[in-house]
């Protein structure tokens, strides 16, 4: 690691939440450490240098992935890195033609594999029909979630930086055929990682205030939620506008994304592709 | 905070990889820091001190959990944080009756709740058509996966432990009357957290090596899952062994797990009672 990839200086608990809500009512940490200072300052990245990772950084960042918790101790998930030029050209193309898919140092492809167990299970003579469920496919999804979100965090603590990319399944049977995965495996998101650019600076994106989304004894849909989000509507305005970018408030931004299949990049068709793919929602 | 709840000792990057693989070849970090001596020592706590958590506590949980990525921003997720020991003593029983949900200073319900861009859409009059797809029920599982990881390792660095509870999917609609949930809202998990009891000592459990779960450029099924598997399932009796549990190996119990719908917990019919709570899945 070299001074690129510096850990910046900590800011104070206060600073870090109001950057994150930019709302005076922002909560009041109890103790404050290095810890919650990267969790609370995470942003995406889609701008690197052209730099390799230290060796190691993966196995250290997959290590951490796989020490999240899953459900049942069933591990089913895999990551496949990709690092070969063409290959993440080919895979930038499959999601919209995003380029930094292709300049990031590596891409992971966090799967739910659930073809492990169904394999095992064949080895072993045995039955493994749970695995055909629509419980199943949530505990894939879940379970690659929450190991792909540790390995941001650790990442970030590498001084590295990362972005989701939703748009592998735009096409997952493509995907599926580029990475050989086997039926009963599909690639839940990607992920580009690499040296962030500290020349292409963006702020900590603001969400919506605690009134909306955390809920006491019962989930509840009043006052509070519509004030998180006509204040977030007016503050993501003015994000737009700081970083240079169309400034959209966050309600039309989302409803635009949630208005009907046309909107949906290809993944109103899913369901169709998932079949294709023996992934069984029973 | 006291003394219960201060931070271990930090242990060196090789003892913390070779305490979650139990396997010479275990990774070699460039570099080692708090954050990652965190996740790679995170292991599932289920007794607690009847202690309540220091004032801020949750409130900062929370915004390290909405710190984490959100597909598109859509922020499609809540949680529901319970602490009314009547309430989490019902909830207890839809979970199976564990006990550690009834013990615990707060339980928190992690939700996919496509409902706030529903009701947003229905007050500005417009379309929000792609909710009913599946791919906004993966969103919503793995926006809520995502956060809830985030909030894991806020709370561990607090010196707090939690586990995940996967049964509140056991009773999908009881558990959405308990909390009030509208439609299009669903429990993904639910959290027990709290101090950990330090008289109850467990170890970190063991994972499958990386041959099983890391894969270059392609997926691979071959010699290095196969010994992945094997290794573990051998490591992973010795592991019940140290813990008095009951001594079986890693393949059994996973195979035992996914055998069919009677092992499921009333899962299998998770697709069932999503339709009754008017997730799409389209």
């Amino acid at each position: 690691m070299n001074e690129l990839t510096a850990k910046k200086d900590p800011l104070s608990g206060a600073a870090a939440m109001f950057a994150r809500y930019r709302r005076d009512d922002a909560p009041k940490p109890p103790q404050w450490n290095e810890t919650l200072d990267l969790i609370l300052r995470h942003r995406s990245y889609r701008a690197f240098l052209r730099q390799k990772l230290p060796e190691g950084a993966l196995e250290t960042i997959v290590a951490a992935a796989q020490s999240a918790s899953t459900s049942s101790n069933l591990q089913v998930w895999s990551v496949v890195a990709v690092e070969d030029q063409e290959r993440k050209n080919r895979l930038a193309e499959l999601a919209g033609g995003q380029q930094h898919v292709r300049d990031c140092a590596l891409f992971l492809v966090w799967l739910s594999a659930l073809a492990r167990l169904d394999r095992l299970a064949e080895r072993q003579g045995r039955e493994a029909k749970a695995l055909s469920y629509l419980e199943l496919f949530l505990t894939g999804v879940a379970d690659a979630a929450l190991a792909a979100q540790n390995a941001v965090t650790a990442l970030e603590s590498l001084g590295l930086g990362c972005c989701y990319i939703g748009a592998m399944r735009n096409h997952p049977e493509a995907v599926a055929k580029e990475l050989n995965l086997p039926p009963h495996v599909f690639a839940v998101f990607g992920m580009v990682v690499g040296v962030p650019d500290p020349a292409v600076a963006t702020d900590v994106k603001p969400r919506l205030g605690q009134g909306a989304v955390l809920h006491r004894e019962q989930y509840q849909w009043g006052e509070a939620q519509l004030d998180a989000i006509e204040t977030l509507d007016a503050k993501f305005k003015d994000f737009q506008r700081e970083q240079g970018l169309p400034e959209q408030g966050w309600i039309r931004q989302v409803l635009s994304r949630v208005r009907g299949p046309e909107a949906m990049s290809g993944r109103d068709r899913l369901k169709e592709a998932l079949a294709a793919l023996g992934v069984g929602l029973k």
